[in-house]
């Protein structure tokens, strides 16, 4: 077994669950290395407390599943066959059908799956194995993060491309589609959520959308971006400024700014989680900016662009190494424009890594 | 109430169902012209048997649904509140609470939520809504109609980019991103499937997926691709032989298109669905590549790309006016290259109209 089965395993054996069963497609690559969006089909794993996995999936992804290295049981199933019918099999000949207690993702399994599964084990107790697969994410080992650094590059290239692409009279999406081109032909197929390019007035706006705004001289221009890369995600925030700039718009750039390198600096083993967003607030709050700042100072990125831990004030955790999280404080002034700087960080053994490198000093394009 | 939630409430009454929770985004735009995506956030609708319907969102977009009309009760929630308990509250107030069966998408609903819901109503029988909504979804209205016709005039467009892209020795990758980014350009925000641009050996391949593939003469060029517009979905497949064809790639063009027209010209009301497939199949197997074609003939469209009726030749319902679906036979050999063509169809008093309009004459791209 590779090391997080052997971990989730022992885990089943302390709290004394018999079976989990993991469908979503980021644990289950999480747990296998086999990334595979099986749409409407069952594709899943089932981990014993007392027995060795079980993958269950379609028949014509078997052979990619045993290529990424997988070493125990598999049935993979033809659309003609029902595969709860041959799980059943299984857990009777391996005599694993006295169960009490069954964990699933239940944020993640649907209600009619979750018939099926109960079906073979009748009267079990339900639990949610979804904080102990949160928290084995939480920290990443050397090749997620070496994945990251990647994904980071990408998003780096994505703003550049964006912040050269700006002249008089461009409109939002055309900015926005020439930064998803570009990436593209860098071989990225997917964005890691939908990309923002936001002008003016509408980067004042925190669920602004891009449209056919056009670029004038004066505005605040917010990209808000990120890729997939081999799985895993990255996610950047720049806000730049066109032709000219206020002494408002810049009071907020440089408030921003203070706020995100006091949460940066407050980065280390050791550090209560809550207090990274304290350390931001207080610096807007004493600006006089604290109610335009209404969002969490970021959350732990990874497989999923929005994972634990969340980076919220109330997070009484504590920040360990290898912990992956995004950095992103911002003010939003209605009508005026808004101010988000968003870096992806790294704890190491002794502080921080930022690991996205575009330039945060303020830049008047011209 | 509007048509959809009247015709909803008639059938709870006459399946004596107390109570339906539908909270898919597709299904609550459906019943509500409301679309959005709230994430990991609660959304939904009750319909009640005998009582108004009540909708649950989070507070900051409940002026967006007032705004699309909603004209029921509404419970929006803060981010501190559970919605589970403000929901109890009101049907508790509306003596709601008595229910013997519930009915819910079981296929969306996690079995969290389930966990849920049915702490609102215990012991009360869970059925499935899903089969009723896709009947209610499978026949199209007038300005459903319209706005498919828009989504289809895009696909067309975006074929069409990619046939005056072809260069040798561009990837395919650089093909889609041409294709994207014009497609970005005229507004559109989101493909409803990952675009296929597949060259060669590689179009032969039903499970190929693009990248750095170079171009050269001789290959047959596929595209398959959608785009979302106005909450409905479009999807067209073309194939193209560039600078050259061979006589056994044309003879699998011309067989498919004969096949492709034979399903097409079985297209009317009355029709058993299944017997597209069949007419399709028919061709193509007297051909000598029935082995070739390992799919169904198509899949209904509307919000969903995959939607019901599923065109295959088991499907023993018929067609009705109103009906849109694709056609898309393909015939796909190992290492010399597949063609597959593919129409969007809409089911007319008499007879049929393509809403894809690309060209689907053999064309050899110089």
């Amino acid at each position: 077994m590779n090391e997080r089965l052997k971990t989730l395993t022992t885990w089943l054996n302390d709290e004394n669950v018999d079976v989990a069963f993991i469908n979503s497609k980021e644990n289950v690559y999480y747990l296998s290395n086999f990334y595979t969006d099986p749409h409407e089909r069952l594709m899943g794993i089932f981990v014993f407390k007392q027995s060795e996995p079980l993958f269950v999936l379609p028949a014509m992804e078997v052979n990619q599943l045993k290529r990424e290295g997988w070493k125990h049981e598999i049935v993979g199933y033809s659309d003609h066959e029902n595969p709860w019918e041959l799980i059943r099999t299984i857990i009777e000949s391996r005599k694993l059908d006295f169960v009490n207690t069954v964990t699933l993702e239940k944020e993640i399994l649907s209600y009619g799956r979750s018939e099926a599964l109960l079906n073979l084990f009748p009267d079990a107790k339900v639990i949610s194995v979804e904080d102990k697969l949160n928290e084995m994410r939480v920290v990443k080992n050397e090749s997620e993060i070496e994945v990251i650094k990647r994904a980071t590059e990408m998003a780096d290239y994505g703003v550049q491309v964006g912040v050269e692409a700006l002249t008089e009279g461009i409109t939002e999406m055309e900015v926005l589609a020439k930064i998803e081109f570009e990436l593209k032909k860098k071989g990225i197929r997917e964005m890691s959520f939908s990309t923002m390019v936001l002008f003016g007035e509408k980067s004042g706006d925190p669920h602004g959308n891009p449209g056919d705004r056009k670029l004038k001289a004066g505005d605040m221009v917010l990209f808000d971006l990120g890729v997939v890369l081999d799985g895993y995600c990255s996610d950047i925030t720049r806000t730049v400024a066109f032709k000219s700039i206020t002494e408002e718009q810049r009071e907020i750039y440089d408030t921003v700014l203070k706020a995100q390198m006091a949460s940066l600096e407050a980065s280390k083993p050791g550090t209560r989680i809550g207090d990274l967003d304290i350390a931001a607030r207080d610096v807007i709050t004493e600006a006089g900016y604290g109610e335009y700042f209404p969002h969490r100072i970021g959350h732990g990125m990874g497989i999923n662009v929005h994972e634990f831990p969340s980076m919220s004030h109330l997070n009484d955790g504590t920040l360990k190494e290898g912990m992956v999280y995004t950095i992103e404080p911002g003010i939003y002034l209605p009508d005026v424009g808004g101010v988000r700087i968003e870096d992806d960080v790294l704890i190491t053994k002794d502080g921080y890594e930022t690991l996205t490198k575009f330039p945060k000093e303020l830049q008047i394009i011209d």
